[in-house]
């Protein structure tokens, strides 16, 4: 399979790179040698080769639009070539590229505005016509490098690489790496193909065992975001009974599962995430299907970055609760177990430099106060002295504070979940996912996750979201549309409390 | 799986229908039984409903740009209610159905025109404005049908659904049975999807044995229409030693070979096809690597018409030279044995009214004339004879007539194929697709398909494409670009044996 | 897999034999090669052997008792010679040589005897020296051959191997080809060790469908020995809905089913067989639960004659129920639908020599008779009548003459079941089959099965043997041990009406 | 699955147990539970039963010879109820349980006697009679209790179950705990039993990857006894690249492997452990054919020690020669890489109380005493100094001490492995193994295994046993036979070398 290559490249010197020769190894299929010596012999320059020649030689042009069905296919080396080409890049290197890619083999902005004036000229004419010019406009908006991302995709690993190569052009847009307004349009042309490859149609619902390749177990483990898991008896238990872990996968990357849901079965929905991640009686037990009534999903983790904005996880769970009510008919409750990233660094925000204006002091009534004050035996202000106790942590195991906490800590994360607001929709993005696959936000659980991860994030609260199928889809569109969160009285509840109370 | 269900239509009365009620029996998931209930009861009108009211609740307007990432998908229930109204229609309801989703549910034209003339203004302004405007362009340039075909490719059995639609959508426009200019853009719009959805990268390759499921070989059989399968030993015999049969399947469409692929393992390039679908010696002997030097493509079948101008037999050919290259690797022979179909037929139609303008008799040598003459004792003309003769088909049983007829009809033959275009390419649509796909047109063979379908189709020759390698990249752009076609010296010979008679 | 080779025998010249040189093409595996040569060179005689030579070779002496443990199995190819030599001979020779076999290398008689002299002395001793003795004993009972056997089942295709050898050695006992009483011991042997390889436990339970691989349903087809199928069509609808076909197979026969049991599921149980394989109705309909209460057999068909009294129809049926119950909780009613081969011949000889001693007037009443005579018109004696009707069948197409015979048959029939008896069983193999599973003969279904088949084997008559899954081990205990046959109210009246009339 | 079910057991009085009740809770499956209510009730005792109670109703008595056939086998709750009972045993329990299972329900001794009489006298008379006689005194041996075993390996866990069974009955009569001469009996019969099911024709061989299920690479990791695995980056190299692992599997006990065997590829024949289960450039590389020239066997480990005696491990090495062989056809060298457990056992043995007589002394010649003296300073002798040495294990890392060692420890162990014997075989149980499968005792390694295991069990020493494909089969015969130890010049060297000093 594997002779190895030399795969040389001299640096662009008009970026003002250094001349220098990289020499990277690369595996090669046994296949692919005819071809690399072809193209080592063929180009002038021997085998060093410019960005531009790469790019120029890879990236064909658009055909006319009377030829663009008698177009053959480039040959597969040209995508294999690219694709080798950038991988052996390093990080600057390959923004350059993307940069170049997306600028010089886009669009024919000239070729778009000459047939938008005639689509807007044509409007009073004939239907027919109307579509003709319609269709050769659509045509003209094409990026030229559509084409080779359509033909990678059909090389051996090729849609893998599609999707590591947003995931690099994510990360420029998000770092504002590059000011080119074109990477945008890369990334869009992107993930429409994505969207498409990875339609729900095409995935694969695998439910993952103890039976499952140690291969994907183990990448399921370190995939796991939510609660690490720490060794193998634990990712055991997760795949074992009164557990169940589903995956999509995609033919095109077989092993690679694309986002994992993992469920606990229960009696009643779950207000703890220890006692499902780390409870070892259920190891060896046989599942009493009379005892499960709720199906809780504790973790849901996206795995490739570059499928941002390709909707899986929503359909995940669906997909997940139709069959568990195949396989348990008289399932009558979903909800999520999840936690509440942010809400710690949200608090601690407030009590900052806004204690001083007396603001943080709207945060805690009177009385909570002075409870923070006379359990910390607090010398300074009690606003500095409960940032301290949420920082530290320590305050979980001490009964009395976690007594003294729980009012306040509880209307301020109902608040946090329900009343910030990022352009009009949830601020947290795990509220947000849920909300948009129209869960209703149901439960706040005092002391749900102890793990210093979890103090540490969101105080130890967790939230239940849940899945009322009857109206999830009325609530996405509400949500979606008007903006309008489903909560449950509970919810309300704290959040009337904390706006009574709050200057915020 | 399948409780029954009563589907009512009341047929449009404005399109001069008759008032009738249609019900169709309709195979119902029990997990559906819930939504027909909502639907008959939330509609005012019970349950009947216009194609109208289907249309206008199935397919969602398209959001605006601004709101197109924040539209949930519409309930499934939309898809499986178009998909069981569909099929519940009779054809010609189809078409106006069709036309209608066509024609009422595409480009918002308008909107088109204004974003056009913005963009057509735009060019001298900043690239970043041009960009996005070229963007909402774009995607105005979407139909508003676009969306439901897409989430129904998501639902059990849509995939299959939408090929079949694109079936029904391309039977309407080759029989001109709609005017609509808008029924080519449902097409255009409908091969783009499955263009990615069947992308390469997403076909399976399958290797059809005698231990592959009953079903699949049924429909292989089926399926078959260049050599027809006459019983279960016939199909075994194909799927046996010295023979391989591939298809390519896809996810969505289990147990359903989309594109099919016989080949014969010869030591030399066949010249006959009984020698492969006939010959019984084969059937259980064990295959001699060292008798296997060529690899004969005797039938390549596509099976899906909803798949037309989507590319997968150029590809499964591809793949199956590699399989093949990787379990015999010093096979060097790649060729097809193929038919000419409709080769009579034209020849047929050169002798009919032209005979009298003599234009006819340009077909044979005077010598030829004669012979025929001879052979027939023709008391008519000889091209009436010929005429009959070639109707007849029992000349390939008279060796004489057979020898006298040799030289004419390959000579002809090799013009048909090698001179006769169609918009500039070969017009017989066999030499055509393997043009495309850059093989050789190599050998001509006589007497190579005595059956009756093979002598009344192409006077029982066939022709070798054969598959240099090394060339076909450079054979298909050039045969695709600029219509050149690779021959052979045989076929160049023949073909100017022909010019040298021809008054053609 | 197999290069060929002439492997030739000198036959035995002792034995009368003509001198010949046979040489019979044998496929050969690759890796077999070197063996082939090794033994071709090392025999003194060149390539060519007599049997005494390839069974002194191949058979090794058994080791004595102390040594049983310290013996090296015996190289491979030896079994693979000892295969390959006996697939080459000829029916007779075969039959020489399995004589051969089970006479010179079975038992060592004096050793039996001494160490049983031992035996019966030493029981007045200790213990431990008795169960030592017996232990060698038991060990010096061991026939030589039952090692060569033991290895040839570790080679590659060796357990079929001795299947079809044991079926060789049935046709011989059973043919009384043989007057040698080592025959049997040989027949012995094999049963002991494929009784063990074949255990149920071994078995795996494979539901066959139209998914199955072609080469299980051909052979599906090819060994329905009950009710033949006529086409792809009849096995496709054999498994398709509301049908079920099971098979046992073996992990060491690889698509090669064992023993074969339909099903068909219905509302009642069946009392008619072209209702369930020739109803073409059900062939695309989806089975509906509700109308599924019983699960009718109505056809089990063992495909391996050398695996006869090695019992797995009996446990096929008690896996099938309970796969069956699994799947259908409520099904209720298990029961075959049987022919009853040999019913009409058994007849036809009580109609024949006997009626001129008027003891088979006693067949029928003399109402009946009259009734023959009138219907037949009959010129001859009425028992002549008779017989030519049943000999020809068309009575069956005659509402009068059915009509006319209904009584007699039946009660007939009950007789033939249930009084004909063989060594105390029934005689009648199928009844004996399902009554010492438990079942119950149950009823007896005029015209149920009306192909010609069916009126000429059995007068068209059919037996349900339902199967009262409370009953069956108890039933089943009764009727091997004590004979005892269980049967319902209309068996037993019908028999005691019978017996009213007969003189048998 | 899965409702429990109290089983109690009144134990025996006669044998003096305390009145108790045990009461066990086992998993019943569903359809168990009719059973279990059954015979609760049909017992007289109600649920108590005492071990005689269980035996009798389980352990159906010998049919006669004439009714052998005709004996319908019992129910499976009997197998079950055993099955459940003594499962629920405690250790001593079950050793109570077996003797009287073994002695009360074996061989009818009185009947042997009478019908081994017969067989004594009828040695005169014909043929026929000697072989039915013979075949009734086979029967006769047949234990009571063989067919309630036979019986429960058709039960589900049945087969695995019996191999428990078995290891019990070898643990007793290893250890010695029972008295009686039954239970070998009993042995003998469930080893004759396990050897025909886990025949190597029905065993499966696997190869085991990373893309294996996680359920069986935590088994291969646990029952790895050569070189434990210490973590899961340790297993996925050990199915990784260079490495193969394969067991044999049984379809009676799916995913439980029998026997493993892990194989390293490599240029040659290693010598030492350490580069193979400790290198880590291996596990992302991909093999290059050309550096694979040998197959070292580094791990060879039964995991049921039921199925002690039934030879896997020898047919386990045949099978994967012959798969490596397939896969890699210039493969030319085979060998084992193997450890030495006992030798550092062995060796202090003789440098413990023989030291005064100073015939340890022997051991070591003059020169090397004096090199360990003075390496060690040593103040008493250097026997001692030698004894402390090799206990500790710290020699190893001292290049002076170990270059001092090395011609004395190789000597001794070339000696301990090819001269020290038991019953004339090798005493080494490794070296037994490999022997009595026709390997040659070919190469000791010096500092081969310089892990503490490896230090403390054989003095770092480990051996290669190689396998000559050519004379495995003599070789295996005439260790078996005539105890000839096939062994290379190297190690014969050394052995003289020992036999010139040593006064052993």
């Amino acid at each position: 399979m594997i002779p190895l290559h030399l795969f040389c490249t001299l640096r662009n010197i008009a970026k003002g790179w250094r001349h220098r020769v990289i020499c990277s190894a690369i595996n090669f299929k046994a296949r692919d040698c005819q071809y690399v010596r072809c193209c080592s012999t063929a180009s002038g320059l021997g085998p060093f080769k410019t960005m531009e020649e790469i790019l120029k030689r890879t990236v064909a042009p658009l055909p006319t639009y009377e030829m663009r069905d008698k177009s053959p296919p480039p040959p597969e080396s040209s995508s294999v070539e690219f694709m080798h080409f950038y991988k052996g890049l390093e990080k600057e290197e390959k923004m350059d590229f993307l940069d170049k890619l997306s600028q010089d083999f886009g669009v024919d902005h000239k070729g778009v505005s000459e047939l938008a004036g005639k689509v807007a000229e044509t409007q009073l004419r004939d239907l027919a016509t109307v579509l003709q010019v319609e269709d050769r406009l659509r045509y003209s908006l094409t990026p030229r490098y559509r084409q080779l991302l359509s033909h990678i995709s059909r090389v051996e690993g090729g849609v893998k690489f599609l999707v590591d190569l947003r995931a690099d052009v994510i990360e420029i847009i998000s770092s504002k790496a590059s000011e080119s307004p074109h990477i945008r349009d890369l990334n869009g042309t992107l993930k429409g193909l994505l969207s498409e490859w990875f339609s729900v149609g095409l995935l694969r619902l695998e439910r993952i065992t103890w039976q499952s390749p140690c291969e994907i177990l183990q990448k399921i483990s370190q995939y796991e975001a939510v609660h690490p898991v720490r060794n193998w008896t634990d990712i055991k238990r997760r795949v074992g009974p009164y557990r169940r872990c589903y995956a999509f996968t995609h033919a095109s990357m077989p092993g690679e599962p694309l986002v994992v849901l993992h469920v606990a079965l229960t009696e009643d929905i779950s207000n703890n995430i220890q006692a499902i991640v780390r409870e070892f009686a259920t190891l060896d037990s046989e599942e009493d299907v009379n005892k499960i009534n709720s199906a809780v999903f504790y973790s849901i983790s996206s795995t490739q970055a570059g499928l941002q904005g390709v909707e899986l996880g929503n359909y995940l769970i669906k997909r997940v609760v139709r069959k568990l009510q195949g396989e348990f008919p008289h399932l009558s409750q979903f909800s999520s177990l999840s936690p509440i990233p942010g809400f710690c660094a949200w608090l601690q925000g407030l009590l900052g430099p806004q204690r001083k204006e007396g603001r943080g002091a709207g945060l805690l009534t009177e009385q909570e106060w002075r409870e923070v004050e006379e359990a910390t035996g607090a010398r300074d202000t009690a606003a500095d002295a409960l940032r301290r106790l949420l920082a530290g942590g320590e305050w979980v195991r001490s009964e009395r504070l976690a007594r003294a906490l729980e009012p306040a800590l509880m209307r301020l994360c109902a608040w946090y979940l329900y009343g910030e607001k990022r352009r009009g929709y949830a601020l947290n993005p795990v509220a947000n996912f849920h909300l948009q696959n129209g869960a209703t936000m149901w439960r706040l659980n005092w002391q749900a996750d102890t793990s210093p991860r979890g103090v540490a994030g969101s105080c130890g609260v967790m939230v239940n979201y849940r899945y009322f199928l009857q109206e999830t889809s009325a609530n996405s569109a509400a949500y979606l549309q008007t903006k309008a969160v489903a909560a449950s009285d509970q919810i309300l509840g704290l959040v009337s409390q904390f706006q009574k109370n709050s200057k915020l």
